[in-house]
């Protein structure tokens, strides 16, 4: 089974805090919209622009984003917890 | 007796959590905002661009596609519950 | 006398739900935005876009059409109770 | 003495409810936003659009309008209860 | 003292309801917003356009002009009384 | 030390209202939005158009200003009391 | 570790007051908004802009800049307090 998001829609798997704070990133646990972090597994095929053509997403498939604690929708694909959201939501991409 | 959407709207067939969980997407029941899942059933001509002109969408008849639980309005054709939505409402095509 | 709706406006003339469940769509009687049937008396010359143009209706008189129940503006022609209502606001036009 | 509404807007002159049955439109006592009918007395040059250009109003001065209950604001000229409205309030133009 | 009002911004002397009484135009007295007269002191440049550029006002210095009991806000130069608007804020010129 | 504001923004001196008010501008003490005079200290390089070029702004350091009484924001550099505001706060700007 | 910020945003670690006020910018205690200096860490590779073009950011790596107290979302990486805010949210850069 595939899911392809649509326009500027991620789809991404949350990673847990515990897990990111020995990568070094630790996420303050109260914040009240806790930053938190994921990796990315499908993108859109891009923003409608107001013109009607798409601008390919700069996130793509594979990548660790930060991203706002109540950012997306959650969604159960295959028993795997997941989130929905629009890259408009993505504060940044992690590189290690 | 057919319908036709006007623009970017969609009419969709909600599919039953029973049935999708069985396909492999498990809805959760408590989320405040539960994705769900449906079978598109007709399609708009296109989203009106500024310009005027129309935008063809990215949906088709047919397409299973997630959306968020709030999403649409309920109609009932021949019988049958349907849901009137926009494909901005859509999350993501499902392809198996 | 005759009515001329303004650019992207619509006079309808709403269909009983009654009839309508007899010609195959029934509308549900509890839901809170209940979708409904009507028959388009008169359309506009059109959205006036941006640019100062205007882009004609895709809706015709004669059409039938649903939309939401909250939709349009009642109003009374010569005994008729008509709606007033913009192309936005109508779901999909019905064939049969 | 003589009014110029500015861009978009009109000056119009109600017609009474009373008058305006006897010519076939009833106009509803109970509804919420009551539909109102009005003659125009005097048009401004048009809506400024974006490109800074002015769109010549689809109205004018003697057209007999209907319009929302709340739309516009009263004015009182030479003893005369008068309305201030803009184009986008007005719903349709009756014709005789 | 000289004030140059900015972009779309005017100066305007409100002027008495007894007075304009006299002149032919009665404001309604109890009217939540009351129409206003006043005369334009200065008028800025102009609207700023999406492209940057500056669209002239059609209200001129010295024109008598309706407005919106709420509207503008109000200073003092000089030991006058005077108001701040938009031209948006203007309902119409008026011409003797 | 050295503020360069970004864009639209301005950084104003408020001038008190005893001082303006001998200099022939006298602000009402009692309105809920009294306009409020400063001295231009620096400006931002224009404002960000939607082609993405900027537009100078009108407003030069230097320049007496009036404004709302609760625009912008209120900072201290070196001691002194400033303003931060962007140029569509101002209402006009004061010629001697 | 590195962090790349999306589009028009920055990450950006807060100068102390402290550490300001030495400076010379003094930080009022009780404002509502307290305005907010910064060193920015990393930036974004530009604002989108309707066209789908990105227009380079002014901010730099290195910048000192002032920003609203309730600016930005507050993360931690490799133990460090670090700020995500977009430069729509930075007053101006700070020179020495």
């Amino acid at each position: 089974m595939n899911i392809r998001p649509l326009h500027d829609r991620l789809i991404v798997k949350r990673l847990e805090s515990e897990t990111t704070s020995a990568g070094g990133i630790v996420l303050p646990g109260s914040a009240q919209e806790k930053p938190q972090m994921g990796e990315v597994v499908a993108v859109g095929t891009g923003r409608v622009l107001d013109s009607g053509e798409a601008r390919a997403l700069t996130v793509k498939a594979g990548d660790q984003i930060m991203f706002g604690k109540y950012s997306g929708t959650e969604i159960k694909v295959d028993g795997k917890d997941l989130l929905v959201m629009r890259e408009e939501d993505v504060f940044a991409i992690i590189e290690k």
